[in-house]
């Protein structure tokens, strides 16, 4: 166990981003180590997680019910994999990994029944913030509860290597269907395809990518798992088959946008082509399947540990990198499932 | 038994209409009457439907698969009650009453299969181009198969006194839901509420309608059934509660157009609505649904004849007022679902 710092580290917002965000949109600054109460636990971070969801939470234009915007000046939500370093909960102990909101900063006070245990013999740490963590379960919710997808069936996955694709992608492999996913680089599409198992991948920046997303589902595409918004939803919905299911998983692509894009406005053709496909579009969130996790653990968990499922992880090192890890990601040059290291005396 | 005319009139397209249509679009030509050949059936009609679909079917721009854009100088498509006047086929008499595809026209030879009978037993000819016929059987479709509506829910109805809101409304109340109804006048509305049973309807044109409709819903809407996109459509989005549905049977509010409208593009605001609301959204195309015919016309028609179910058709006189009656329809000067008389001389 680690002796605990005098101060407490804290990534925090300077300034709400406009579009794209800066590195200097991000401060880090210093606040004192949080006093615990009763059934609390003080924890030290090991690995933060960078999701396309933590730019929502920073825009004060897409402020939500389920998750307010952050304020400037404190630290960025989000979820991380934990040390406790001092529990006043009768069921945890100093020392161990768990996984939690601790948000960007070095240390944090949490109750401990917020807490979910982290299983080392599963995956490694960082794992667990990504294909084991709340990405992973939102994909295996999302095939498994609304995709309704068949044998033989083509899946549609854009972002194909990130924290929820990389699993969504895997998972409709083991369920039987044709996979086709869409990433920013012909690196990353062979690395899909050779790595992942999916059927094709396709480079979304290629000049001739609806072309492209025609050629590789010959038959129509039976679901889509939206991750990305924009361009790529577009050419997937163009190429919907007739009752095909389209998840709304993520719509990363606009999340920099504090307004609606210019026109047309192609809202009615979204419209029609839903109804004359008889396409059945679906809203997703994670939170909605807190239930399904030992399951989840248990199946996607397991064949990790046996090397049946990859999981792949950008892992950015130090707290004060964690605004340029994010920038990265929304542009695409991360590789695999954004996290950032916050401490080098910790397991993988 | 009429005798059978010399000449066979027929509305056909001028030109394609640019936007609304205007009444020197349409034009009545002259034609042979047709032949028929074994298993056909020469038929004159009694009413013909204008029903919103049609104004897709006469746009180059939306030509759609299942149904081709008509050509100029063709007879208009749609449905019509029709009686039988010579028949080569085995079980369709001359003088029976039934309904098919004939088109905008006096006159038409169909095969015997494709016809559907007319039961004057349940309700009066007109009404089996409404609420008895293609119209009515896509509500039922949709309350039945698509929306999910349960006891005490909130539905939500728009085009409240057309062919199909009509029905979608008045079966959501038989399935005890609370009904909520737009049209396009407070006169309509009135009717709506006192005849059809909606527990409130709003008049889209108040300066206050969106308004109107977060205080007659709220709670939310649970299920939409949308016959009207455009500013209708999003007001009641903005209401949907979590895990509403959405049918998306008809988009009338577009139908003059030729392109999508002017920004800005409020299709990325869509999709992020349905997976915050983690919404459903479903396609509703009757064609879908033929085999419930026999069902929906026990349980609807029953009702009807019963006199626990109303219809009201809008009824214009004449096959050269047919255009005129669409661009009535399209401009919502109908009070019911529009009709057109084209003889005099058969029952109502």
């Amino acid at each position: 166990m680690s002796a605990v710092n005098a101060v407490n580290r804290q990534m925090t917002l300077r300034r709400y981003p406009d579009g794209v965000p800066r590195e200097d949109d991000f401060a880090v600054i210093e606040s004192a180590i949080p006093e615990i109460a009763d059934g609390e636990v003080l924890c030290r971070a090991i690995y933060l997680t960078v999701d396309p969801y933590i730019r929502v939470h920073i825009s004060p234009s897409m402020s939500i019910g389920y998750a307010p915007t952050t304020p400037l000046g404190a630290p960025i939500p989000g979820e991380a994999v934990l040390q406790v370093v001092r529990s006043r909960h009768a069921k945890i102990r100093e020392g161990d990994y768990v996984a939690g909101f601790g948000g960007w900063q070095d240390y944090c006070a949490l109750h401990g029944d917020a807490l979910r245990a982290v299983d080392l013999s599963l995956a490694p740490l960082s794992a667990h913030l990504g294909s084991l963590g709340m990405p992973g379960l939102t994909a295996y919710a999302g095939m498994r509860k609304l995709a309704d997808a068949k044998l033989g069936e083509t899946v549609f996955v854009s972002a194909a290597l990130g924290g929820v694709g990389a699993v969504a992608g895997q998972l409709a492999k083991l369920q039987g269907c044709r996979v086709v996913g869409v990433s920013s680089s012909a690196e990353k599409c062979r690395y899909a395809v050779d790595e992942l198992g999916y059927d094709a991948c396709l480079d979304r920046t290629a000049p001739d990518f609806l072309g492209q997303v025609a050629a590789a589902c010959p038959g129509g595409i039976d679901v889509n798992f939206e991750n990305a918004g924009g361009e790529v939803f577009w050419a997937a919905l163009q190429n919907m088959k007739a009752y095909g299911r389209v998840i709304i998983c993520g719509l990363v692509s606009g999340y920099n946008d504090d307004a609606p894009p210019p026109g047309p406005d192609l809202s009615p053709n979204l419209l029609r082509t839903i109804a004359l496909g008889r396409l059945v579009v679906k809203g997703l969130m994670v939170a909605d399947y807190w239930d399904l996790r030992p399951a989840f653990l248990q199946e996607v968990g397991g064949m990790i540990r046996e090397g049946r499922f990859k999981t792949r992880e950008y892992v950015v090192t130090g707290l004060e990198n964690a605004g340029r890890a994010m920038i990265d990601m929304l542009e695409g040059r991360n590789f695999g499932k954004t996290v950032v290291r916050i401490t080098d005396d910790a397991p993988l």
